[in-house]
């Protein structure tokens, strides 16, 4: 299964596709895994899946009873490929070991369909590595929303601006550039209509020397202020988003419609806290600067916390020293969403 | 000097004494240095010096013409115990090689008297190094206050308390004891009056079994108000200081004076800030507990900055993981005090 998800890696960072790896073994006598003789994986929409990938480069003496271990559990539906359980069934295959059930609603029941045919199917295999890897499109599936990373750059003391709103720079280069990277491997980028009014962010994800990244996510506009047509954020290479709203769950259940599966929240403070408050974050990426600012530039407002006992947990994922700066990333303790889905 | 540094290490971790080491060579034809032949630390006051302790191994034959390398410059007044600079003459010494020069009022001048007997006199060697080591005990001398170690304990997005003022446990227990460490190494405790009378704390040292420390720091109340005859704080094994003033400065002044070498401010955030606006603090220990409270109950109220550019810019030395907690040690990049003393 560890090979299975090194494959997966090969995958697609964004979108609705999900990062999957196949590896197929041969049959051994003994039951116990045999010679690695495939491996494939999914490359994106309108591509064969990974087991299908896997299963082109066999023979079908090859493929017949030989063992496919495959990250997720392979689909049931008809999309642009056929399903996978029947391509695993025609071609032969003995057994099925997978991690983590498919969470779609119209592609989920390969395991039964498989076992139906007679295949021996194990699931739940090494599944906390995988729900790792798959942790973004995971989210995004059972919730029906997209994956939410919320970050904020702010002082040690908690600061985004100073008391007159000069908020420019807390952080450094290395920082930024680390920033500009999250922005390109996510789908959309979204910020309130007070960030936009007040800084006119370009909200494009650009390299070193200020260049466009092959990869740009949709930028969109949240509240219900007009925004002016001049401003940057309409001028981003994708369409810009305009809300118009303020309605979190109902965008967040728009843009997962239209195919967003990671939303990268840059703020501001207003918008951060009704996220908060909200449940809404799946991951935090706390930038801090090793300033103090005091005052009222606060990067969070109100989130719904007022006595201690309420406080929002958070797990530290990792802490990284970057340039001067400091990235805390966390995720919240008692997940943002119910978790299902998930096998022991 | 690496040796005489780490020799120096023995010597006291508190108080007016600084921490010296000496480690003195048999001379060598060459003029490098030859066999180490003794060595030496201060043990405290009343006790010898590092480079008399080292002397008092030697016989007369030995010391002559030998080189004593000693991590601070030679003192040069009567105290408790002669001048080290009369002793290091007339053991006949060849060399003395020393690191930082002695900023001590009355103890300064040795490296002169040194030259003026002939012995060959070397300094600034591994400046940085000893800077470091002796860094709290030099500031202190040169400033003629006390070095001051600010900690706090905020969420990530920078609060102390709740909205309704609850803190209780914002930090782990692995956090709570590094504290009771850090009071211990402390020669004072300072907090203000609106945390004695919110909390009443008993500013002891405390092990993992809540059992008082060998070493207690001496607590001191800063603010006009008085505090209730029955706060904890006055049956501290130590007699507290209450100062009834709000005059950091002159605080801080009385404590060098009382011998006060290091002081652990631990806020609450009223008294914190005022350090900071005063250009106070030596030494930052933020510990950042993985929760978000948002609302009024920040760390740092006004410290003085209103611009961005008026940002107080701090230089990490140190993140480390406490349990779930993070500290973030840091200190002023332009130093609360001009650099004095500083050789190249
Ligand atoms: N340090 C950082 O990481 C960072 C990042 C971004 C921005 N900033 C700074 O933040 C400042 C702007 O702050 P801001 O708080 O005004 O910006 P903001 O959070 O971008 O925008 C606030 C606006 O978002 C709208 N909104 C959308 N959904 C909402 C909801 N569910 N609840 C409440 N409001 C919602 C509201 O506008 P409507 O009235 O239009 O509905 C609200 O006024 C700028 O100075 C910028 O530089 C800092
Ligand atoms: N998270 C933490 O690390 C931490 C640590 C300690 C306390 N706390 C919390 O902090 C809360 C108390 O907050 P606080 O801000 O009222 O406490 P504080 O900072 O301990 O005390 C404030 C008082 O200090 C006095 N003071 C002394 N020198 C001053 C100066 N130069 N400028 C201004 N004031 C000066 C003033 O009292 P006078 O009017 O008497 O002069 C002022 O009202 C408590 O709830 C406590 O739990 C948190």
């Amino acid at each position: 299964m560890r090979h299975a998800v090194s494959l997966s890696a090969h995958g697609p960072a964004f979108g609705v596709n999900p990062r999957v790896g196949c590896a197929i073994y041969a049959a051994a006598a003994d039951g116990s895994l045999g010679e690695l003789i495939a491996e494939g994986w999914h490359r994106g929409a309108g591509t064969p899946h990974a087991e299908v990938d896997a299963l082109s480069k066999l023979s079908p003496e090859q493929s017949r009873g030989a063992t496919a271990v495959v990250t997720l559990e392979p689909c049931n539906h008809f999309g642009h490929t056929g399903p996978c359980s029947e391509a695993l069934i025609a071609a032969g295959i003995g057994r099925v070991v997978y991690a983590v059930s498919d969470p779609g609603q119209h592609s989920g029941g390969g395991a039964e369909r498989l076992r139906q045919a007679g295949v021996t199917v194990e699931a739940g295999i090494l599944v906390d590595e995988v729900e790792e890897a798959m942790r973004v499109w995971l989210t995004a599936e059972r919730l029906r929303r997209p994956f939410v990373t919320l970050k904020w750059a702010s002082s040690l003391d908690g600061r985004s601006a100073a008391d007159d709103g000069t908020s420019q720079w807390i952080t450094g280069t290395a920082a930024r550039q680390r920033v500009h990277e999250q922005r390109e491997r996510s789908d959309a980028i979204l910020v309130g209509t007070g960030t936009v009014l007040a800084d006119d962010p370009s909200l494009t994800a650009r390299g070193d020397a200020g260049e466009l990244m092959p990869h740009q996510p949709i930028p969109v506009v949240v509240g219900q202020t007009a925004i002016p047509a001049g401003a940057r954020v309409l001028h981003h290479p994708q369409p810009a988003i305009v809300t118009a709203s303020r309605d979190l769950p109902g965008i967040l259940g728009d843009l997962f419609d239209r195919g967003i599966r990671h939303a990268f929240v840059e703020g501001g403070p207003t918008l951060a806290s009704a996220f908060i408050a909200s449940g809404l974050v799946d991951e935090y990426l706390v930038y801090l600067a090793p300033v103090l600012l005091g005052g009222d530039g606060l990067a969070t407002g109100d989130i719904g916390v007022h006595r201690i006992g309420e406080a929002r947990r958070l797990r530290i994922d990792s802490v990284e020293r970057l340039g001067d700066d400091l990235l805390v990333v966390a995720r919240p303790v008692s997940a943002a969403h119910p978790p299902t889905g998930k096998k022991k």
